[in-house]
């Protein structure tokens, strides 16, 4: 087992290895003292999952209960969260018992929001299950559900107490699953750390994942720890989010989060006129991993669908441009300028044939 | 114009005085730049002040929208505040934007929450037109809505950017309404400020409106200032809640929360052992307020009542006992011994004829 420190405004521990789904009750007792707690999943991972992770909780002491709901990013809305709050409530849930989000991020993501706002915050623990929620969404206290405007747009900052990733968990994961997070491992690489993208550069790095998922969520605590309300420096995080937001409005979400992310990563370096050579080796790591290269849509479109983020504030935005694989700059652009630059990466996905 | 400046994680300024209503928007423009602006008002007081406010803040520079909802504490709940939050986004409203609750304690409290979660935080300002919201619930940061499970069961910790309270708003309240404020004014009296009690004494206080909110507005200050999340002084403000919770519950919420918390106060002062003339001059008080003293309920239900308050955590909880007109202390009893001291109440109750 690893283990990952997280100092932000409250610090916790990110536990990292193999079969530790069986000692999340065990490993909890450590820092939350046995209390009531509820097990929030959605139903796909409550059948896969849920009997051991209760059985784990009931054994180390804690008064456990379960709720599910139906598995999909559609159930992360103000309905779905509204439901969640009741039957908390409901279970006299108080600021000394415990939530636990067991799952891939909508469930991170929206326990986590129920956790933050019940009694105005009550403590919860994450047991992510999907890749993308180990590297990613379990760092970095950002909670939220979507509103009917677009993604995450309702939320809080609320740290986990602790988050407890069982490897075993992740190397089942269906392929796709698996491909959604290793778009967000690549982005780390991209962005900081090299030794990273060669681990994910032949894309049969399952004997590798306890290294890549502690490097992802090491570099993500490091960003967090500088910029826990994203002010500053976690708009690196950023990195393929502005290219790759617009890419999923235009394709109505068909395109996955992680699909979209590596497309616009490779935009992101087209763009800005990284090196050819960096970008196919960017671009082949992407295929290796079952992920897309190639981008559909038209600038203007991509333009004006870009433009609809939340992140925007004011006449301009902040892209982030790689240099060169492990490096990476901000640069700050008038909005009317992006369009320009989605033209820009087109003409570089022609002339590379990507 | 009188000023109490908060030094809360966001510090922020309390600005009381008359006909500040049609200055919103000019005051408010003093801290935050003038942006998309949507006034949150009850259809009540939407009616009664919501042009002047509109007109006031559309004149400094404002891009002014309104959302009402229909006045009454039964709005105060998920689906009220997942609708604000739907319409905010849906019109774009952003971290650089601004909500401006108008209104009373609901509109406050639900304002701010929907604030606090959008994009995890806007700003917002607040124009208090009760003088319950006056003096209590604009100060502090604390937002929430009901769940059904209780009162104030789901919210956040969010400062808002500004407070502007209008004295002749307040002066101009159904005699009813005015009364429920001065049950947390007389609070803040018996709690530290005898002068501020002889204010209030008679009952006739509203020549001295403007003195009376910035007394009680600094108090609660203060008091937050040791203790912005709750975990320790600010357990004071809670004297006379424990017991009148247990009645507000009994009741069917039909005695209001100024109603209770005027019961409650008294009762924490004979269960204590208060000095007969001091509970008698607090009674008088109360009635020259038009607040009852009586409570109609036996020990056993008040207990059970009081048990189910979300505060309450493990085998003890606080009372706040006043000893003297400004001078009150916190004892720890256990959760068991309630009863006795409700049972106390009740016969001081009976020989003092209260």
């Amino acid at each position: 087992m690893r283990t990952v420190h997280v100092n932000a405004s409250t610090p916790y521990d990110v536990l990292i290895g193999e079969g530790l789904i069986d000692r999340a009750g065990e490993l909890t007792a450590k820092v939350v003292k046995p209390c009531r707690a509820v097990i929030v999943a959605d139903d796909t991972v409550d059948e896969l999952y849920g009997d051991r992770v209760q059985i784990s909780f009931s054994y180390a002491g804690f008064d456990v209960s379960r709720w599910t709901f139906p598995a999909g990013e559609a159930s992360k809305n103000l309905g779905t969260l509204s439901e969640l709050l009741e039957e908390l409530a409901g279970r006299r849930v108080t600021r000394s018992d415990l939530v636990v989000a067991l799952g891939g991020g909508v469930t991170g993501d929206m326990a986590g929001f129920a956790a933050a706002v019940l009694n105005r915050g009550v403590r919860f623990v994450q047991i992510p299950t999907t890749l993308l929620a180990a590297v990613d969404s379990s760092v970095g206290g950002k909670t939220a559900v979507d509103l009917r405007a677009g993604k995450n747009l309702a939320g809080a900052f609320h740290q986990p107490s602790l988050v407890v990733t069982d490897t075993d968990v992740l190397r089942e994961l269906p392929a796709a699953l698996r491909s959604c997070g290793a778009a967000e491992a690549i982005k780390c690489g991209v962005l900081r750390d090299p030794a990273l993208f060669d681990l994910l550069e032949g894309g049969d790095w399952l004997g590798d994942i306890d290294e890549i998922v502690v490097r992802c969520v090491a570099y993500k605590r490091d960003v967090v720890a500088r910029d826990e309300f994203d002010t500053g420096d976690r708009a690196f995080l950023n990195l393929g989010h502005t290219f790759g937001h617009a890419i999923e409005q235009l394709s109505g979400l068909t395109v996955s989060h992680g699909e979209a992310v590596a497309v616009g990563m490779l935009m992101a370096a087209t763009s800005a006129g990284c090196p050819d050579d960096t970008v196919l080796r960017l671009a082949r790591c992407l295929r290796a991993n079952g992920l897309p290269t190639h981008c559909p849509y038209g600038a203007q479109a991509l333009a004006g669908a870009a433009l609809s983020d939340k992140k925007r504030s004011g006449d301009t935005l902040t892209l982030v441009l790689p240099e060169a694989i492990g490096r990476c700059i901000l640069r700050k652009i008038p909005v009317g300028a992006l369009e320009d630059w989605f033209a820009r990466a087109l003409a570089a996905q022609e002339r590379l044939a990507l």
